[in-house]
């Protein structure tokens, strides 16, 4: 089959020329002065674009890479953690914290709906001496998203440190750890920030570092260690990584940290939101359900769409794949054959991406016989796409 | 400070322009068909340039991930093993499988010498029982290497299974894993394949595999997990990955797999010696003494050589890199300040790249006021550069 | 402003990332020996997809230099030539006729209509002496093609030698010089071909190369002569070029010609027209004009749209540049501030990018307030656009 | 054959990676704002680096475009022509002069030697009426510098134009076209600028643009046109290209000057300088003979090394090429057989490229039987090169 033309997904996503060419960069040594030094820079983007001052580590390898190292580092045997699970990436989250022996409570629901703050506050209180609290940001499977600032309002109310998966929220929606009071936040690269997978974006605060310290099942010496980077490279005064850096991930991330940047921060989130509003008007104009119970939960890096009565998931983002070129992607675990997502992160977020997304949708279920209304998608999403950001977001 | 012009270290090591555009080329979705097709076969080439059988895994991460998920994977507690240490790496992967709480027994040498088969035969007759055996291919630290086809033998003869890394041997030395009986070998891409680093080439025997699915402490459900790329992507038919690959790393180990096996495995190997060849040619001739004992052990990927009395290594190596732009190696650990590291991997082990890494390290040392005599080193390089390469191996 | 998202325009087009990945390979001596082979292998690939058996000749300018060159290699002061004007281009290229010397005849029709072969059969009758025929073959400036085969036909029964501008229709239309007697063509990279500007594709006929070495006002030590390629790199074995070739221009050409080879000539020719007809449906579903009298001779490189009353040109195409991302093209000449031209030529003609032009020419003329009916539109295009390229085509 | 792993040649030269990045780049359409935005700073970053107030005019083709351009822009049949030959390219601008019908007087030394100023004064003593004087600042054939700044401070004094070909001068000699007396300047961006072929880089004073106003004879409506790009795009306001750039070639000439520019114009003639003393030494070192006759007189930009007696110049440099993977140049024209030329332009003249250059070519030799000290030509470069750039030149 032909590479495709638009990679529309739920991430990885497609990167601007710019990152591309970051990638092809000749790849120098990781203790090459140049390399050291961009490396450094590149942590401090990072803080930038996180809006925290506490450390930033990058692992790597991918997102679930950083969440597993949170996990075990933050998790001892019987300590008490709060898993707030409403899509399959928390539900998975409570798995691990469970397997490294947690005292696992859990407030869950639907995995079209979003966490409740209140939920969060009545399981403190009906569990006293909760330590660790845990919850997606951005569920990237369902489209949703969980009201950080509350959870980690409430959470640090009760002393709690708090685990925030922001995989494919950094830079599409609001985040402010240290506001929010969120102790280990991890990123994925390949999302809103559209640089390439292969690496785990963290911001570790004081507190965090603290316990994963006083943890004697955090792990050390290990791939999975947060403390090897924290000991190594950040207290060794950033001289020695404690293994070899996947430079040419650092490279492309480091573009596209430039680009993004350069955009602003504020100006990304609002084309985050505005893709997100424009495909949602488009997916309800063309006659098609979306996944979330409420458009006020969904998130801005992907568009999770319920696949109409009788369409074949696959076989539909197959015939879409292969006729139109265009790559989207499907539900995810247990979800997966129920939903069509179109992925609108980094440069997909900007010019007419939805607008390619949506008629490719529409076509392919057209091609399939089901009923669907392209035009009235399109029109409705190109007027939410003709208004400017600001506008279009609020 | 300037770009390098010249990246020739220990790895990572420079990169040919075609695996470079393969790195530059767009990011695709994992899961798109291209992608996976791709993938599915790249582990194909992978096993022809590891000349095997069994699996190839990919996992996820630089060469030290594959190393921890091997130990990991295939210690038991109490299990005895048998851990050859010649130097920095091999000592510390003794010290992973006393962690996983294996009953360690170690042979260990000096490092600038290699493993003697004697001593392993020797090591099993004294210690019955022995399950696995561990060693290094090439010390890249040390630029020595070891006898992987005897090691491997002898283990196979006792029954225990065989740990091999062969991080930067792969494609500069001859590697026979099903002929040899090592059951894992781990190697990079970032060394002698000249691809990015970020990801782990691993290959696993049937037998290896049924010992850590018997193995409870093996890691499931991890990114240090091997049983989850053997159950969910082999298994599984290779239509589902345990977690998002490193799709711009594959893109890259791809181009430089393709160029690899354009030219050739045996000329690649033997471009590789050639280069050693004239590296300890010219460091000789320059009136410097290798570190390696007898030139019989030296590895084909990167020549050590003994700083001269009284030259600062890392003073050296900075003088070097900024008055010449040519980045060379310093030790590796506990060696680090005694040695100088000329690499000599993939696109730097052709044309004449030893000689500019030659030209570098004279004339900086020359520069420190060291008496080394470039002009002979030069010469004696290039008679061996002159040769064909077969000629020149043998 | 940010850089465009789409490049829509009539050229030059977007290049693919494989012809891009060929334009950042590293820059040869003209003389080494793979860039001198790549180079004669080019035109041979040319030549496959021109269909000649004549030679090829790649001059070193973008095509007006191939053009001025073979207007200044075929006049002779005095000559009749017969100048066929049915846009822009073919009005200029007579007045270079006429520069050069010759006694011009023309046929002219308005600029939205294309020559009639009975126009061309008179001028034969009534101006025997003819020597010369001039025409193009697709305009470009307003998206008519005229009808290469008759005239061709025309030409060679009355014994003239016959010029055609192909600079867009090359592996757009189909296109026989040998066959239709078309004794010099002149392409360009930048059209259906994807590749750089900067580069002239030249066909030339054996009776072509006779009538140029004739004549004694064709530039000779030029960088406008054909000859010099014919004399110094043909003829001479093709061991030594003219001048210093654009090795960029001509690596990035290399790549693209490759792409179009593997998908085939003949399946370029029916995507441009499957696109091209999409367009078109496109734009009338929105209540739109063509430009062209007929959809009869519209052109499958670029599709020209009268501006709808009231509409500025320049500031329509100013928003939607600015809006949308969207870069566009005005009319060309005299037609400039008349028309809006969606290109769709190489990866344009390709997936949903029609839609990208359609929809950013229908909401930019929303945005002016001009009513129009983007979602009529879009579903007329998208019905095109599912259909195999063959059965859109016919 | 493989590609080269170096391109040490008197141009084409290698483009650094940043130059290669921005060769890849997307295409965009010439009237992509843009792209007109960069077209026209690339003008100011040209100015800068020619250090001339005058307009720079970039004709889109390879050098030769720009000096034929100049030499039919400046010629008036009848006109009194004073060519200085000290070079095949001195030669062949003789015969252009002649070919457009002026009155030629010329002055011609050896091609191993340079103008000498008082001969030029001679000439305009002997021939009063001279209107016009050309010649080579850096004949690149032969690796010979001409005195610019006298001959352009003559040429004023008698009321003459200059038209000085600094091809191969720019960014790797002093140039003064405004102090000097240089009304057209014509460079090219594959030598000391290290970017693609395919563009000539003109200067135009005042008076040149006032004398090819006044000249009938001037290409008006051609690609040879001076005037189309002074009339059209610079009196236009920069908005109207007289044809279609070659978009690539200005966005790798683009990266190209950034990185000039950030490294400094002064830095930058140092390092030519350096890298050329350092080959001269290289060569004298190994036993060679250079072909000028005087070491003042040799040009920054390449070395041209006189051939060993009974030495086949091309067998040598194919030998080189295949065995070593270096591409030198041989000579140029009737020199062809008799030079090696060793370029050092760009990053070529940056780090041991010299040393690669020098070791490819003394072991070249001696692989062929010659007698030749590669170690003492190493040693002595390397003397050279060990200096700060300035230290080194003066």
């Amino acid at each position: 089959m032909r590479h495709p033309d638009f990679t529309l997904t739920a991430g990885p996503t497609m990167a601007s020329p710019r990152t591309l060419a970051a990638l092809g960069e000749p790849i120098t040594y990781d203790y090459d002065p140049v390399f050291l030094e961009r490396f450094r820079a590149l942590e401090g983007k990072l803080a930038a674009i996180f809006q925290t001052k506490a450390d930033v580590v990058l692992m790597q390898g991918e997102a679930v890479l950083g969440l597993e190292a949170a996990a075990r580092g933050l998790t001892r045997p019987g300590m008490k953690a709060l898993n707030l699970a409403s899509g399959v990436y928390g539900k998975w989250f409570g798995l691990w914290l469970a397997e490294y022996g947690a005292d696992l409570v859990e407030v869950e629901v639907p995995y079209d709906e979003s966490i409740d703050p209140a939920d969060v506050e009545r399981a403190f209180e009906e569990h006293p001496g909760i330590e660790l609290v845990a919850f997606v940001h951005s569920e990237t499977p369902s489209g949703t998203l969980n009201p950080a600032r509350e959870i980690g309002r409430i959470a640090k109310a009760h002393g709690a440190l708090v685990i925030a998966d922001v995989v494919s929220s950094l830079a599409g929606e609001e985040l402010r750890p240290d506001e929010w009071g969120l102790d280990v936040c991890v990123a994925g690269p390949q999302k809103c920030l559209a640089g390439p997978p292969g690496l785990s974006l963290l911001t570790v605060s004081d507190a965090a570092w603290e316990a994963i310290r006083r943890n004697p099942h955090a792990p050390r010496g290990s791939f999975l260690s947060m403390l090897d980077w924290k000991e190594r490279w950040i207290e060794g005064g950033r001289h020695a990584f404690p293994y070899t850096p996947s430079v040419v991930d650092v490279h492309g991330l480091d573009g596209a940290c430039d680009e993004l940047l350069e955009l602003g921060l504020e100006e990304s989130i609002a084309l985050h939101h505005r893709a997100a509003r424009a495909t949602r008007a488009g997916v309800k104009g063309m006659g098609l359900e979306l996944w979330a119970k409420s458009e006020d939960i969904c998130t801005s890096c992907v568009t999770a769409v319920k696949a109409p009565e009788g369409v074949a998931v696959l076989e539909l983002l197959g015939l879409i794949r292969e006729r139109y070129g265009v790559m989207l992607s499907p539900g995810y675990g247990e979800l997966k054959e129920r939903l069509v997502r179109l992925g609108h992160m980094g440069p997909a977020a900007r010019s007419l991406y939805p607008i390619v997304a949506l008629s490719a949708l529409g076509r392919g279920l057209a091609d399939l016989g089901a009923s669907v209304d392209i035009g009235a998608g399109v029109e409705a999403a190109l007027a939410v796409l003709s208004q400017p950001t600001r506008a279009a977001v609020s």
